[in-house]
Formats: C-alpha cells, structure tokens, sequence
C-alpha cells in the first residue's frame, strides 16, 4: 500500500500533530560483543516509548533491497519509493532552497581542472574552498542564452548547481562529467529528440563558462551531472492535509521534503540540540514535524561504531523534550539500515516504533532490531508508515461505507 | 495477493465444509484494566481453537486505514477491497433480497416531509414505522415510465428501495438528498452523457411519487440516493467452486453476501443462537458458511464495553455446537476493529485464527490481539485470509509444475 494513495481521499485537517523522528541510517548489525548499535546503545527514553506504544521492522524498498537516501525518504514521507523519482540535480537545487519552478531544469556543477589539452587534470579543482565556489558561480550565474536564463548557485567546496529557465527544455541530457581524469568532458547530447533545444542551451553556457574560467588557475572548467525537471510529486498537504515542516542539517533532505511540499525551516542549525530547539520554537505553526539526524549514518558508513552508539544516546537524551510538547503521534524509526560493519547503506530492515493515546500496544519492551521482530506492527513496507501515522492521529475518514 | 484471483484457476470441488465465524467490530482497545474486550472476555472455547491451530493479526485494508463494512468485508470474502466497489442502492436491494438483475439501476429512498414551499422539514418523516412504510412503498410500486418500469420496496422504518428496471439505463447520477432540513430536494441531473434517459425516467417518477404521497401528513416526500447497477464481482462459486450460504440478521451483510453469489439462509433469525441453529440444520447443502454475529460492532459503537466483552463471550459458548459439525476448516475473526473507546470502525488490525486438521499450529495459548501478534500467520491482508481457508482445506491445486 502507498499511503499518499490511500490518503488523499480520505485525510481531514486536524490541529493534532504528528512527530517524525528519523535517525538516519538507524539499523545496524551484531558487533563482536552480539548487540547492534541500537541494542548497545542506552536508551532508557526509546525504550519507554517502545513499551508504550507498537514497533515492527520497515523494509523502505523491499526485502534484500539497499535503499538510496532519496528512495528511503519517499518511502518513509509514504511516496512510491520505485516509481518516485527525483534527478539529483533537481535535489541539489531544492536542497539549497532554489525555488525551482515548472519547466526548469537543473544540474549538477563540479568546478574542475583541465590541461591545456582539454582534458580532466581533477574533477574537483583540488576541493576548492566553499567562498571560491561562491566567487566562480557568481561569474556564471545571470547568462541569456536563446532566450533561456541560467542562475548558477554554489553549493559545497568545488559543487555548484546551475538551473536553466525558458521555454521548451528538456531535462534527457547525458552527464557532461566523464567520472576519470585523464578523459575529455563528454560532450552534451540530446537523449531524445526533445532535448535538441536544451542541449544547444547548455553547449552555449558551456562554451562561455569555459571562457569566463579561462583565467583561474584551479577552477577553469565545469562539469555537469544530473539534468533533471522539477518533480512532479503531490505536496503533504494535497495528499495529509498536513502543513508540514522539516528540520535537517543536510541539503539533501531539505531539498527532499521542498520535493514533498514542507516547509524547510533553515536557521543555521548543525548540532541535534538545535534541531529539537527548533522544534520547540515553531512547534504552533505545523501539523508534521520531520526531525533528520544525520550522523548515525555518518559514523555508520565511517564504520565507527562507537559514534554510533554514542549518537544514539545523545538523541535518545533529547525525546523527553518532544514528549514535552506533546504530540499526538510519535515515530521514531531510520530511513533505513547503515551497519557499522558494512560501513555502507544495507537491505537490512529497520526498526520502528510509533507512540501515541490510540496505539494498541505490543508486548515489546525496549527499542531494538530483534525486539521490533516480535513487534505488533510486523515486517511490513516503509510506504505504509505514514497512514499508520495518520490513523494513529485519528487523521483519516473511513474507508468506504 | 487477492484471495479470488489467485484461487480462480486453482480451486477444486471437495466435500469438505469451511467455516468463517464473523463477529463484527471484534477488534479493541485496551481499557482502564489494560485488557482489551477480547483479552477480557471470558473465551475458552476459542482459546482452544487458538492452541490448536494458527493465529495472527490481519489488516481489511491496509495499515492505518479503517475500513467501512462493505470494503472489511469484501476484503473478508478475498476481493480487492479497494477496486471492488457496490454503490449503497445496490446494497441495499441486495440487502432485502430484491433479485437484482444486469442493467437495473436501484437507489435508497427516504421517505421524508416537505413543507407548503417544497424545503425539506425532516429528511426522516419522522421515522415513521415500518408498517407505514411498507404501505408508502406499496402506493410507489409498479409505475411505468417510457418503457422502463419501478420496483419500490420497503426496508426498514423511512427507509426504502427503488429499482428502475429497462433498457438504456445508466445509474451515473447525483443524490436528491440534500442532506439538511431547510433546502430543497436536488433535482437529479446525468453526471455523465450516458446517464440522460435514467435521468429522465428518475425525473417523471419523483414528479409521480410526489403526486402519489401529496395527502400523506408526514412522509409526503422523497429523496433519493446511492444509486448503482448491479456489480459485476464473481461468484464464489467461480472463485472458490464452493456453494456459499450466509447466515446474518442485518440485511447490509446479505446483501454483500448476495454480491459474491451466496444463498442467504433467511429464517427470520434475529438471536445468535437461531444463527447457530440455521447452521445445523442446513449443513449439509454447502461448502462455505459464513456465520456474521452484528451486535459485537453495535455495543463497541455504543461504548458499551461490558456488553461487547459479555456478546464476546456468548460467542464463545456456541463455538462447540459448530464444532460438533465437523467443519474442515474454522475461521474466526472480525472484519475491522470497534473499539469501545473510539466508538467507532478504527484501523486498527483484526485478530483471526484459523484452525483444522492441516493447519500448521503456532505457540499461541489463547486468543487476544496481542496474543495474535505473536501468532504464525503474522499481520496479513484481508484480502488473503480466502486463501489460507482454501488452503488449509485442501481446496486449492498446485501452482505451477
């Protein structure tokens, strides 16, 4: 079942709010000792909400299947994760709050170095520092090019995006970047006939970057990757009813909930204290909160496991101030699973618990991989989280009569 | 997987009898004691089902969502509870046993009362008897219009049937109802071309019946809704290549029973045990039985929590009479949840066992929801409890070579 789906027809606008609590790359794997990172980790606060409310294991794909982070978003947020797909250079540009419009394409900008042969010296101009990235987008960013306008942003080091606007383009352009030094850039090619005009755009922007970069003694080239639309995805509140805000660090998960419709509340934020201060500053002002923890994914691909377990803690430390305010619904669950030992994203199903006054409660009695197995949710897709979210807030009509 | 679909090539005649005990509602909350009704209930009979054979927790719909009775029971029944829809006039046709045929378009009628201006002053007559009602919808019956004719019957207090009969009809048509006092009835208009000629047919008989009922005091007014053809679902019998009987007291349920193509055992029951008895004394005409008890989903709809633990347990105590039957196969569930704390359908999943001779047992002692999450069946769809009937029943050839 995919919540938005189901919802749509039948979600009713309620003051009650519904809390996501999202520690990114949450699952894990016995280490030595037998616990995973969870299991390890003290949690005195999870393993309460546990014991109060329902928990299961999610599969945010499918069984045996390794999510991306934009997939398992779309699967926790109750989108199709298969058929839900947004480019990356469309990600890049939302996850920098570009008010990517309808008709727009974006990509992906690496500043790079070339020989004065043309080729590819280093693809990422020796990690250029995030101010130069800003210096060299402000040389590109504002061409008219057969009348289509380019804004070019930077983004991080030597990463950037550019968004062509204008009439009749089309995002089936291939990856200008040819992923190796020592190549030429691959010249840009129209996928299907449609993007004949939109590649003629980007030959011309290339071209006068190239000129405009002639001089700089790192940073003389471009390379583009990820052409991509805007996507075309029904916001939260066509589909929930829900005005809804999202509370991140990474510019990736900002750009995927502006995919989603929410709001993006941006103040500077880096450390999780910040994140749940955040949450109680504008806590009024929303139905749906979406808190992103990044670093248990971090310290899972970096395989340090104790991190890992030490970020656990440090957010279990922090829900009594959710509680606080008290949600009518709380889930707490990852986007899916980073094993320290894997020291990558995995298949492994991840652990979730919703809290709430309506929840029947199971018999499980602490937060963790092998307790949530005997949980009253079961094994079941991470599509379904959100109308069981929905539900539990007493958020949707009946189902027929 | 849809239960109908996938045991229509598979399905083989046997003697063999399948069972499905239906309390409605019979999912729950926990109350001030931490028990849920079920949990409360005194059930030593269906606990020893329990032992005996498997259990588990299934969704009508799916998670979060809570079903209406005509979807909880479709799902039930193993159809797609989401694509197979039966409009609220068929139903109710279908309900009182009005031998609906392909082309007929049926629509409820409330006989209501008009004020000297035409206004709706009560959209229930007053709720007026079902005597009186029988003699309202007798002065209706019978009338010819353009070549079609209109079959109007009672149901139950201000409630009535018409169903027009002839070619070219097409049941694409809005409500009359305007579901407040103080507006005018709706005039009925063709929602899509195809409905024109229905549209003029339901025109010259509302103009009549208005003729018809001018002197009546209070019911001298009709509205009209749910109006639906006949739907087009596969019998049981091609399904499953079972001879299906139903043994229910509200005609809902008969209705949705004559929708999939079973007999309705209609003895004037209104007790539970008089449905019981049914069951004994035709035993031997079918294959299937489904056995619905109403008054579980009233009391939880009331908040009437003893009654709802008490109705539980009365259950219970006929199970041995269907035992003694010798049944290949028990089901024993609900078609949703009624907690007495919601007052209301919830989302919450169904527990269900299942029990019989080839049933592979689980651990679980006793029957509960939260026993049931322990169980081996886990939580299932609805939709796929068919199937697992059939199964155990040994009705259902190979797959494949």
């Amino acid at each position: 079942m995919i919540s938005t789906d189901m919802c749509r027809p039948l979600a009713v606008e309620t003051p009650d709010k519904i809390l996501f609590l999202v520690m990114d790359g949450l699952g894990g794997l016995p280490g030595d000792e037998g616990k995973t990172e969870l299991e390890a980790a003290r949690t005195p606060n999870l393993d309460a909400l546990a014991r109060a409310g329902i928990t299961g294991l999610h599969d945010p794909i499918g069984r045996g299947i390794t999510p991306g982070s934009g997939p398992a978003h779309f699967s926790l947020f109750g989108y199709d994760p298969v058929k839900t797909d947004i480019g990356r250079g469309a990600l890049a540009a939302m996850g920098i709050g570009f008010d990517l419009q309808e008709g727009d394409i974006a990509a992906r900008i690496n500043f790079c170095t070339l020989d004065a042969n043309g080729i590819v010296s280093d693809r990422r101009a020796g990690r250029i520092a995030t101010e130069e990235c800003a210096r060299l987008a402000a040389k590109l960013d504002g061409m008219r090019i057969a009348g289509a306008e380019a804004f070019v942003r930077p983004v991080k080091e030597h990463r950037a995006v550019v968004v062509l606007r204008g009439d009749g383009l089309s995002a089936e352009i291939n990856d200008t970047d040819p992923q190796k030094t020592g190549l030429a850039p691959i010249p840009p090619r129209a996928v299907v006939p449609a993007s004949q005009r939109a590649v003629g755009v980007v030959k011309t922007f290339l071209e006068r970057a190239h000129e405009a970069l002639a001089g700089e003694r790192k940073a003389n080239g471009i390379l583009l990757r990820g052409f991509a639309a805007r996507p075309a995805i029904p916001s939260f509140r066509e589909c929930y009813a829900l005005r809804a805000a999202a509370i991140a660090v990474y510019p990736d998960y900002k750009g995927i909930a502006r995919a989603c419709g929410m709001a993006v509340i941006d103040e500077g934020q880096s450390a999780l204290a910040d994140e749940f201060t955040i949450l109680e500053n504008h806590w009024g002002e929303y139905e749906f909160f979406y808190l992103h923890c990044k670093k248990t994914d971090t310290y899972g691909e970096d395989g340090n496991r104790d991190a890992k377990i030490h970020e656990i803690e440090a957010f279990d430390a922090l829900v009594p101030r959710a509680l606080a305010l008290k949600p009518k619904v709380i889930v707490v669950t990852g986007d899916h699973s980073t094993p320290c030992r894997h020291k990558a994203h995995s298949y492994h199903p991840v652990p979730i618990l919703i809290w709430g006054a309506e929840v029947r409660p199971d018999e499980v009695q602490s937060f963790g991989e092998r307790a949530c197995a005997h949980g009253g949710l079961g094994r079941f897709p991470g599509s379904e989280i959100m109308a069981l979210a929905m539900g539990n807030a007493l958020k949707l009509k009946k189902f027929g009569a």
